[in-house]
């Protein structure tokens, strides 16, 4: 549609001044002194060709499009997740980026709308970041930018994706309880869901480290992820006179739920029942006795996250961020039998 | 510093066509069906007249602009108060805008050049928002733009603010109390604190519904509004003899360790002793019994702040959210003294 365009150098060179001058007459920038005779010289020769600068275009390039584009699905409503926001956006802040929010609840027409409006401000790229770890469908819209997946996965591998080691984690709860002293009587607590990457990945190693040493897990007591489920699970395992000392609870609701049981049943934590969780949410320090749990890095993926996107590898692949384990008092030596 | 300006009006009347289709030619929109012809009179129309659209300031206005920036202390870091993000993003988008997302941690300098990076991208407006109610000191930067505060006051009364009915939800702790029965032995748990919003708000509500009924709080058991600080309180308060069958903690967290230090004794909730509180965090509905408390309306905060900011009133003044109760299983009939 538009015609062949008068170039900047041209207006430059006919008006006898460097490219970088016409640039800052032409923006209007004051922060290079120019004097008033090559400021005139310039305007004149522009009128004179005609130059129509694609203003728009360059300021998307220059200015605005210092800006990260987040998608997610709800990452801002889930507790401690908002740790993920935060590392995002302050290390933005120190690569002098600024990050817009797009929360849309997994709706597609939503996602669309996001990123379109997000490309139309001139972002440099994209976090497409989910509240808790899974296998993820980011909008087909973001295909061709710049992409990290943040706490999740897509089917293609070598998409730039940062995630918690849960396998790791899984490895460290189990020997937390094996360097206690614990080798049978361990159970885990909690729903074990295959398509739920933390379900599916604490267990592959909290397997592997109990194979490690030839046990076994001497069961799984199933419940959804919530305290009210583990409470009625793990007061129904107790009344029916089964012999737990070490569990691994799924995550801290579920250690939640499993505290007021074993309570309520006057059983004492570490004493009878020694327990190991994870998430690390501020829950775990609340709790009687406080409880250890191996933590999600949430700040370290939004940090990362970040980091990745601007170093601007197209197929670095996963990353996994190494968790924590926060030792604390719920933890002992396993009760004489 | 430019020469007078051709405006669009004179190129569309000398195109013959109306300044909409002058304008839709000529920033290339497609979603108006304009005849070939006329579009080639436009570009012809603006070629002969000279027109240099100021493509960077109407970019700003009609594309750009469309985002709001929320500058905040550490919004995204406190549990549920992400669902004030969720709240303001989600309204953003309803109205066609996207969210910039500044979190300084009350760092001065960090703030002055948040909010540059946001003016220079051409924000619409901004909300300043607080991580837990209190009177702010917005960044002097932010004089002059559109600025609704949100969870968060200042020293003027007029600027617009959103921030929750604290003093209304205390009245509605002690009415709470006070219509299952209880006249006596109502105690405050927690720190109260003249300078702290939510504790002062609290507090006065809490003596006029009390004073409506010509009764008194029969104490304050004084912690920080930590579990482990109203843990010790509270089983010093029982240790120590003292009669309480009616408990207002001023927050969730405090009536964990309420909780804690009233089963470890052996008392039972409610029969023995009501409890009462305020956030409604997810703490609430996971404690057993489940605990009744006022909630906080944080996605209701981060909305009206944005309807607020997009209304554009300067002087709208301070707008308080109501706190809804949500009633469980906490609060009972006194016992028989």
């Amino acid at each position: 549609m538009a015609p062949d365009r008068v170039t900047l150098q041209e207006v430059a060179r006919r008006a006898g001044v460097s490219r970088t001058t016409a640039s800052f007459v032409l923006t209007g920038r004051r922060d290079m002194r120019i004097s008033a005779d090559a400021e005139e010289r310039v305007l004149r020769a522009a009128r004179e060709l005609n130059y129509r600068p694609n203003l728009m275009a360059r300021g998307l390039r220059t200015r605005v499009s210092q800006t990260i584009g987040l998608v997610s699905d709800t990452v801002a409503t889930e507790p401690f997740a908002g740790e993920i926001v935060r590392g995002a956006v302050s290390t933005a802040l120190l690569n002098d980026r600024l990050l817009f929010m797009g929360e849309t609840e997994g709706d597609g027409e939503l996602e669309k709308r996001v990123v379109r409006d997000m490309l139309d401000r001139g972002v440099d790229g994209f976090l497409y970041a989910a509240m808790y770890t899974l296998e993820a469908h980011p909008p087909a819209a973001l295909r061709g930018h710049p992409l990290v997946l943040l706490n999740c996965l897509t089917a293609n591998p070598r998409t730039p994706a940062v995630v918690p080691d849960e396998q790791a984690a899984g490895h460290a709860a189990a020997r937390t309880l094996l360097e206690a002293g614990h080798r049978e009587h361990i159970h885990v607590v909690g729903e074990t869901v295959p398509h739920v990457f933390a379900s599916r990945e604490r267990l592959a190693g909290i397997g592997a480290a109990l194979s490690a040493e030839r046990l076994e897990l001497a069961g799984t007591i199933r419940c959804m992820w919530w305290p009210q489920y583990a409470y009625q699970a793990v007061r129904q395992f107790l009344a029916d006179g089964a012999r737990a000392t070490g569990l691994i609870c799924l995550n801290d609701r579920i250690a939640l739920g499993a505290y007021q049981a074993i309570q309520e049943a006057g059983l004492r934590i570490p004493d009878d029942v020694s327990i190991v969780s994870f998430d690390d949410s501020d829950l775990a320090s609340w709790l009687r006795p406080q409880l250890t749990s191996i933590a999600i890095p949430h700040f370290e993926l939004g940090r990362r996250a970040v980091e990745l996107l601007l170093a601007g590898e197209r197929d670095a692949g996963v990353e996994r961020i190494p968790m924590p384990v926060r030792r604390r008092a719920s933890v002992g030596p396993p009760a004489a039998s």
